[in-house]
């Protein structure tokens, strides 16, 4: 059989990467496939390092769009990122009858309706295991190795640069500015850091597990974000002393009345295999009633790990290639007739339970005025400890758990409790989550 | 479509989980899978209690050899367990044409090339995702989602029964024997444990694994295997004190001369995700070129957790059902022709890094003539802890650990040592990786 044609759009850092592990594997990966698999063409703007890299082995262009109507490419890979070329790209090569694999997340979150409905009409496939959780392949995990399982809850770390600052925050002391710069330094931060930090970048990769989890499709606008800025030392240290450690976390559960679909620091129980994880690794743990709950962990970013993700695409893709689109898993892992139209629910809808902590004048009564407004807000303490901070001698710390309550009750009784005296400052609250 | 019919041999445990998997997520699976699955007839000795258990949704059948014989079933589940009646069960349901799914983790190991060759003479499939870590898609990684990768390692926990007892042992303080009676207590394990504590379960699963990790074909007869009968309260509280944790673990590695297939406690670092997991759940790590490590975790064995990955087959097996072999999946990852030869080392092959415990007389020169032995055979020490044993006097207990040396020249250390006149008794050895 003839060698699999590729055209790969952007040879920057995973682009180059996927260059690498196609042709230093290339025995390996023919062995496994039963077909070569060559990139024949490439299009970067950067024209002459694309030529440099690659030699004489592909053809390379500066217009990318070239190649998405080439007539001679079967699959099209595109790392360009963003969500305007790369789209324009993306369904332009749909047009063309091209496969595509990417690991453009940002573009699949906001715009994934519209491309996979694109390829699901013109018949061709839509792959993007690269887009969540680098070389890992929880795509795959849930499209196909959890098709038995209702699943009920994904929670994972899916943001590396934001794992790392808190991995450094805790094991090192340093301040969240301090552990910023540090990853800037060591190159896992970008200059301007707010996608990562903020948590935008993990929203992205959470709505599309959520649409393959439950088969809903994605809804990046409604998905909550909160990001890790605002953690203090203090914090991270009692909830260490409560037996907590706190990760960005993105979460979608299937709730009763809706699909909860967010991102924010979370306290975890420390002994859980997912509050470990540290550094710029991820792990994804997933829920399903079957199965109870797996985990899959791995290098979430860099070069040769989202070439792994892109080079298995490339694989799957190449097998499948001549069989007819019913033979595909379905790109959103439902069938496109069977999405659900299950709502996401607005981050007030939300049950979980709480960390609250909140600075007050040591004087008697003040606990009775907080518990109360608590008990009127119907949320109740599972823990509670109280300290001395060791620079105020007539002020008291008050951190506390709750047992699980509703996130608009919680937020009533953190504006009751502002509004009394006897509280100073603004009152901090973590979302905390057993994960079991 | 019609629906896939589908023919169960054996309705006891995961037999039974799986008819309730395929019952109560009917619905999901079909949104997933396009097309309905229909378990038509079921085989079991046991048949009053089979006609309880499906009613009158299937046909009860004691001999399971009229199910794979018949003409209105098109894949066929063979959960009766055995290397006997089993083979001769998925033998004659190829010949027949049908497909196979099954969890049988011992047929495979011991004649899954003769099974395999079988299938592929006759263009069917055998799906075995069941066969290793319960639920845990593992099997679709290997073959699947890392198909980018040279794999470099593995190493799994992958029998629970003796995880469960080690965690035990190491949490409660408990000897083994108390570990292994709390066990069969709860279930975990058999009345004979032999299968799970002496490492069998395990080395038939490690061969599963590094066929699919290596391209090579399943040779169990090759795996060296050592149990966790002999591990001892001193041991786990040594390790401990040097920073690791003591795991039965199946390791598989691709070594210059040969790969390695080798089931034996081993020390792991403390600060290792896979040293963490405990109880009877299951952990796979995997070290791809590109991708790096990676880990899947989840419950090993189980009703539900291993009909999720049955039923997950059934999926897989019903998409592809009417495509050309040449569509489908590889059964051992690399296609059949392309299988390599490259041999199995035998354990005095293997290099890697050791500890060794040994009770001496307490006097001077004894360290001496130990390290001297060592080093005449190439050994080099790491660490090196010594104790006074509180109940003895004039002994004292030395412990190492060396560095990587190959595992020939251990075992001519630990004979010479063993003949000097002041090491008292057997000297423990057991190997320790770091798996970085």
């Amino acid at each position: 059989m003839r060698p699999i044609r590729v055209g790969l759009l952007g040879i920057g850092t995973v682009g180059g990467g996927t260059w690498d592990v196609l042709s230093r594997n290339a025995d390996e990966i023919q062995r496994r496939a039963g077909r070569a698999i060559q990139i024949t063409q490439v299009a970067d703007k950067a024209v002459g390092f694309a030529r440099k890299k690659v030699g004489k082995k592909a053809q390379v262009l500066s217009d990318a769009f070239e190649v998405v109507r080439a007539k001679d490419v079967d699959i099209v890979i595109e790392l360009i990122g963003g969500t305007t070329v790369a789209k324009e790209l993306q369904l332009e090569a749909i047009r063309h009858g091209k496969h595509v694999v990417t690991a453009n997340k940002a573009l699949l979150a906001t715009h994934g309706n519209e491309i996979f409905a694109a390829a699901q009409k013109k018949g061709v496939m839509v792959a993007f295991e690269g887009a969540v959780a680098g070389g890992v392949p929880i795509i795959k995990a849930l499209r196909e190795g959890l098709t038995a399982n209702r699943i009920e809850w994904i929670a994972g770390i899916i943001n590396g640069t934001s794992n790392f600052i808190l991995s450094e925050m805790r094991e090192k002391g340093l301040s969240f500015d301090a552990a910023l710069k540090d990853a800037q330094k060591r190159g896992y931060a970008e200059t301007d850091p707010a996608f990562d930090i903020a948590g935008v970048d993990a929203a992205h990769k959470l709505t599309i597990l959520s649409a393959l989890a439950f088969g809903i499709p994605m809804q990046f606008a409604k998905c909550y974000r909160e990001g890790i800025e605002g953690l203090t030392q203090e914090d991270i240290g009692y909830a260490e002393e409560l037996g907590y450690r706190i990760k960005l976390l993105g979460i979608t559960r299937r709730a009763k009345k809706g699909i909860e679909l967010r991102v924010h620091p979370t306290l975890v129980p420390t002994q859980r295999l997912i509050a470990n994880v540290e550094g710029v690794m991820n792990a994804i743990l997933v829920k399903g009633d079957a199965v109870g709950p797996t985990l899959y962990y791995g290098a979430g970013a860099g070069a040769l790990p989202t070439a792994s993700a892109v080079v298995a695409d490339l694989v799957d893709v190449t097998r499948l290639i001549t069989a007819d689109p019913e033979h595909r898993v379905p790109h959103l892992a439902f069938q496109p007739d069977q999405l659900s139209s299950t709502p996401v629910l607005p981050i007030d809808g939300v049950e979980t339970s709480y960390y609250l902590r909140m600075r007050v004048a040591d004087k008697p009564g003040v606990l009775a005025d907080i518990t109360r407004v608590l008990a009127d807000c119907r949320i109740s303490i599972e823990a509670m400890v109280q300290k001395q901070p060791a620079e105020r001698k007539r002020e008291v710390d008050i951190v506390m758990l709750t047992h699980r309550a509703l996130e608009r009750d919680v937020n009533q009784a953190i504006k009751k409790m502002g509004k009394l005296k006897t509280v100073l400052g603004a009152i901090v609250r973590i979302r905390q989550e057993s994960l079991l």
